[in-house]
């Protein structure tokens, strides 16, 4: 048992003068620690057996919570479900956090890294009497205890981790690996905000956590806040050791330099001198972080610091059984979920779980009424500083409205349908560009993305801000600087969790995306909505801004990339989330994109999923008839149809840019080939029109639907993504039998933009070929225009094998209204 | 310009006594160093400018490939694509190796981790000869060369990554992140093989790769190959730096040290001095790594070494054009594409053009006719030891097949349907273990997990392996050893990418996941199968292992995990891919499971996506029944139906271990208070069976199809995941307006087994009360019966919510054939 402080014993030649300044400051005030009296460490002695044992009782218990008489079999739940292991480390540094808080009076939020640490979240919210003014019910007495016992784990009850029904949570954790993400979104402009962020070793082997480390380099020690990283080092997992424990401790602690991090190790078993170096390490932390800030804000000095970070290296499972049936439990990972089980079949295992909750002598910490002593309750912080009260993580409660340019002003002027843009992303990149500029007082909006912000067409934002980076800059970087509104780092992992973090404390921001490569955040995404979709159904839990995807460089162009960059599936993914959470708009030109995004940005509580192209194309709408149009999310182009209102022959349907470009150029053939065709031109840019109204809050009436698709004539369906998705939205609709969807479908690798079309059958040729084929009343003609189209097909093969590039008829193709 | 050969200016503490005696021989090695002659570094310098010059060419010729007349804009593709900036530094690495190979004659292979290094490595096996052997079009004269040039980025061309074409890739890399994972699988139990895998400092901050590094705590040093990582340090991404590359020299140090490697750095721009630094520190670690290896193989001694890596910090489009209009190129992000751009615009870049390829002195490389002269072609490695002609990075030649213990023997005792079960997986943990077994001596089994391996069930894999640890061990760590088939860490990108590189390289495997969070792997998924679509399409590309997925922990059972952990859509993610290399399967019980297995771990060139339960749960089919069922893949269950092969009323489909379960029960119901209805029971374990034969090769006919499900009656299905999927799968069967499917639609928190069906509409009483809606001619029973139901329902609720379990009816009830 040592308190090792910063685990340096040869020189540390690498720091800056100033860091070593700092760091033998900080050791003078750790030898001169006297604040830390014997009562005091006594007194988190018992707060912290108080949090161990309200943790046993959440396992165990289902009666008797202070075990007011010897322990029966009936007051054990019968299912004994839970995780001890990380628990008591848990309840550790929460005890000791509360005294910094007091001590310092910080602006402190609490994120649980490690799997399952949800006993010690609501054992400390419940201690800190958080829980029962949220929960009125779970009051601090003996009933109020008995219940928030049997709720854990419990039907009806709460889940493991630190779930949203926990106040203070803003990181549910169930899915490992994305604390520290979490944590340094949630600091970044908020800069009196600490986020002790506890990380668990396991969770540590992720990759997400792994690159997390280098968040530091990304954060602005003046204008954002500082995150508090503790390594909780308890060696196992579910049923292995963990690498960062099983490597040299010289290892560990280059590992974390080299991330850039000054570590300060806590090490050891026995409670009281673990108090007292965790206090003393927790000083002298929090001393230094205030140094940092302070050199930085005062003296101007935003050279990117050491930031010190803890590890605390202490058993896993501690305080609980020694040994189990013969088994070492205690330190190792058998005490990774339920140590004592199954009384009922296990007789022998009673007394020791009596044994085990009488251990943190309960009678010392709790009235006969059940609430907890004063002089214990004393020690929680008071108010909002309790972490289960910080309104940074109900962030909702901080959320403020965006200062809004009006988006009409941005419009592109579209003289008449098919005028060439310059590009959709392009043109939102100006809009962008001022929703930055107008909310830069409030420091309450950024963008995020992995190094394409610039490819994604959003490059007019750094003509009014930069990409933060507080790394070594050189002579030739562009827009970089120690301040800025835009995150880049090349990962996908990190720019979705920092942006998470930075909305749930209630903050606004978009993440802008290559379209194939945002699956890598699938999973992220999953659990972003789980998290809405339960904060949704909590009243005290207030609406958060929507998570806002700009999917940009997407699949159907693929000039320089290919194969490896296709992928429209993500739409897919994100549709089987629930339906109160997630829309998906897929704007076919840029007033419409703009429309869209300025909806997008002031909505709230949603996952926002927008598509949408970079390379210059035509445009459709003027900006009156988009807005009318986004509006709607779903309508037929008259301008585009020729049914004149009536019965059309043919209804030629299109969503996203790409498809609704060929379609119209299906369209222009047609009229030339079959002029006596009634054409309906129906476009999508809200794609849960689609579903049915039961299915989604937004889904079409059935005779909405059958009015735009008729109930029983062809509907040739160009569409941007995967073509059976469209199937899955639409297959309770009347027409549906007549439906046929082309899109997307693993066909592709470098070619040109017009010959992705042509490799998945969704080019104008082979859509006009579709309406020929379900037309059989156009006869001969059809059989012949099919062959002219045919021969088209192949003459654009040869001539794109040949010039590297698209036939100009091709290329300079543009729609004309009809006459 | 300096060769700085580890970066280490102060003392060594840390590291191991047999550590820094390897480190003091090789220094000694390097100042000895004298087989690097004038003549040999000048002919390296020469390979690379002809690499060099045929990656420029790739870029932007179409004619004129030796320069034979001054260029003109003709010469010049239309558009030019691709990607300058990673290729030089590769190049330079290329050449190097090939020497390293030839001297110490090492059986190597490339991994080309950068994004878009394609130039550089079709343009190094075009050199050395594979490429033209395996595209004789692409032949070593002018007329290849011209093709080569002409092939890149062009349609119908090739990618700009190491892409499936390119003979000695075995990673494309256009998603970034996974080299270092496959480099460490290829060399599992490959101990001759050395992986040089260099990383991208852009790579570098993915999330996988940072985690990826850690990899060498999994490696054996005597049974396994090694891995030589080179970081390529070249300063920027797209339009950023690296964030590896703007830390301290001393920070990046420290950091890959923490990661436990032995860091070599060599750094400059000055080609001479870089080519001798180069090779010095070539010999040095290829020679530590040997002796490594001998030090464990001779003596036995398996102490986790610190395996040697190289840093190479070279200028970024290195070589190539200094300035571009005014702005600085060569040794910036401007490099990253392609530098000059647009001749026919700028004319003034076509001099430029014709200067930078001239500056290569092609005419010093190859002979008049295009052939790489003789004394330059000798510098490559002869045969297989071409790292374009290794059989490794063609693994389907080196696969054998497994030797399969016989599944039958491992049949579960079935007396009748429902016999309870211990759970699937367990029962498959036998036969994996004696696959493992049977396959000890070959070595080309391995089973990768998460730290999972035991909570999915598969615990009896330990009777017989370990897994494969090599760093530290302690007192209380169980089936942990430096040698083992089961390769567990807590990332699923590290379990996949490993899977991946093993495959890859010829052998087979099986990853094991909680179902909910394979969704972390979607875009490695993604990646693998496009990989095996196109090489499916390649024919001197050998099919190799299917890639096979057993998802256990799936979202039905979820006392003590919860919401977060619930999430089945990873077979609608699968199922986006084409439809010849996926294949799903749901096995309803253990003796299917088995069957299922079996078939996967014999297939080729697949990702096979197999889900299972491994709670207790009941048994319905003999191995001689289950064998039939799995190979028909769909089926009638007759002795659970009631229809005696004529017209049912209903089809009670089901697909999946706890939809069967409450299929059953549903019909048990409908026997008691419904006993005239006509049932039939269809169950499906191959989901693809449910497509049309046009889309999935599995398909059923629509006669098939229509004899299992009817053309006219109503069908519920209770399905495993989301109800959807069913419907995108079957919506053009005849009766698809009649199906209607239960399934998981995002409710469930933690709660009993039983109320997770409840909560998801999918239990028994929902089912029957689906039924009496679909069937009014049941009249007033059915009223009755559905009351009756609904009040179950409550009855289900008030029960579990005060005891913690479901009623013992749920929970005992068992399934009774019909007299």
């Amino acid at each position: 048992m040592f308190l090792s402080t910063n685990g340096n014993r040869h020189e540390d030649h690498w720091e800056t003068r100033e860091e070593r300044e700092l760091r033998n400051q900080t050791m003078t005030i750790l030898q001169d620690q006297s604040t830390l009296s014997p009562e005091l460490l006594h007194n988190i002695d018992s707060y912290w057996r108080a949090a161990n044992y309200l943790s046993v009782g959440q396992i165990y218990l289902y009666d008797n919570p202070l075990l007011k008489r010897p322990l029966e079999l009936s007051d054990i739940k019968h299912m004994l479900l839970g995780h001890w292991g990380t628990t008591p480390g848990q309840n550790f540094i929460y005890a000791h956090l509360n005294r910094a808080i007091n001590q310092y009076d910080l602006d402190m939020i609490y994120v649980s890294g490690p799997g399952h640490g949800g006993p010690a979240v609501v054992a400390n919210t419940y201690l800190e009497g958080t829980y029962s003014e949220i929960y009125p019910d779970i009051s601090q007495d003996e009933e109020g205890l008995r219940k928030l016992f049997i709720q854990f784990s419990f039907p009806g009850g709460i889940p493991s981790h630190a779930s949203p029904e926990c106040p203070g949570s803003i990181h549910e954790g169930g899915e490992l690996g994305y604390s520290l993400s979490h944590a340094f979104g949630a600091v970044f402009d908020n800069p009196e905000l600490i986020v002790a962020c506890v990380v668990g070793d396991g969770e540590a082997e992720t990759g997400p956590l792994a690159t997390a480390w280098h968040s530091n380099k990304f954060l602005n020690p003046a204008s954002d806040g500082a995150v508090l990283p503790i390594l909780h080092l308890n060696g196992y997992k579910i049923a292995n050791p963990t690498v960062l424990a099983r490597i040299e401790h010289e290892e560990l602690d280059q590992l974390l330099r080299g991330y850039g991090w000054t570590p300060y190790f806590v090490e050891g078993n026995d409670p009281q001198a673990m108090h007292k170096a965790m206090a003393e390490t927790l000083d002298a932390v929090i001393e230094q972080i205030h140094r940092i800030q302070s050199n930085a804000r005062e003296n101007g000095d935003l050279t990117r610091p050491r930031w010190p970070m803890i590890v605390l290296n202490s058993p896993k499972g501690w305080t609980g059984p020694k040994v189990v049936d013969d088994i070492p439990v205690e330190g190792t990972f058998h005490s990774h979920q339920v140590p004592l089980s199954d009384p009922a079949t296990h007789p022998e295992h009673l007394p020791l779980i009596e044994d085990w909750l009488r251990s943190y002598r309960p009678e010392e910490l709790f009235d006969k009424t059940g609430r907890l002593k004063p002089e214990l309750a004393n020690l929680a912080p008071k108010g909002d500083r309790r972490m289960g009260a910080n309104p940074h993580a109900n962030g909702g409660k901080l959320l403020r409205d965006l200062e809004m340019p009006n988006f009409r002003d941005y419009a592109v002027h579209v003289p008449e349908p098919g005028a060439q843009g310059i590009g959709d992303t392009h043109e939102l990149g100006r809009f962008i560009r001022d929703v930055i500029q107008l909310n830069d007082d409030e420091r309450n909006f950024r963008v995020f993305g992995p190094d394409e912000t610039i490819s994604n067409g959003l490059e007019a934002v750094f003509n009014v801000t930069d990409r933060q980076w507080d790394a070594r800059t050189g002579v030739n970087d562009e827009s970089l600087a120690r301040s800025g509104r835009v995150m880049e780092m090349l990962s996908e992992h990190q720019c979705e969790g920092w942006l998470e973090g930075y909305l749930l404390t209630g903050r606004h921001g978009l993440f802008n995306c290559y379209e194939a490569f945002i699956h890598i955040v699938d999973s992220m995404f999953n659990q972003h909505a789980k998290w809405l979709k339960v904060t949704s159904e909590l009243p005290w839990r207030k609406k958060i801004a929507s998570l806002n995807y700009l999917l940009a460089s997407h699949v159907w162009r693929q000039d320089h990339n290919g194969f490896t960059h296709q992928d429209p599936g993500f739409i897919d993914h994100v549709v089987n989330k629930k339906a109160s959470v997630v829309r998906v708009y897929l704007p076919p030109d840029a007033n419409c994109l703009l429309s869209v995004m300025d909806h997008c940005l002031r909505s709230r509580h949603y996952v926002n999923v927008v598509i949408a192209g970079k390379h210059p194309a035509p445009q459709w709408l003027t900006m009156e008839t988009a807005e009318k149009h986004c509006a709607e999310g779903i309508g037929v182009w008259d301008w585009a149809s020729n049914d004149d209102g009536g019965d059309p022959d043919v209804v030629m349907a299109c969503c996203g840019d790409v498809p609704t470009l060929e379609t119209l150029a299906a369209v222009t053939i047609m009229r030339q080939h079959l002029p006596e065709l009634k054409i309906r031109v129906v476009n999508v840019v809200d794609l849960m029109k689609l579903q049915p109204p039961s299915e989604h809050p937004h889904g079409l009436s059935d005779d909405a639907f059958d009015a735009l698709f008729t109930k029983d004539k062809p509907v040739i369906f160009a569409f941007h993504a995967y073509p059976w998705l469209i199937h899955r939205l639409t297959y309770r609709r009347t027409n549906h039998r007549n439906l046929h969807v082309r899109g997307y479908k693993e066909e592709g690798t470098i070619t040109t933009p017009f010959d992705m079309t042509v490799l998945n059958d969704l080019d104008r040729f082979h859509l006009v070929m579709d309406v020929i084929d379900r037309l059989p009343q156009i006869g001969g003609r059809g059989i012949t225009l099919k062959q002219h189209l045919a021969n088209k097909l192949i003459e654009h093969r040869e001539y794109i094998c040949t010039h590297g590039q698209d036939m100009p008829e091709i290329r300079n193709w543009t729609w004309s209204s009809p006459e």
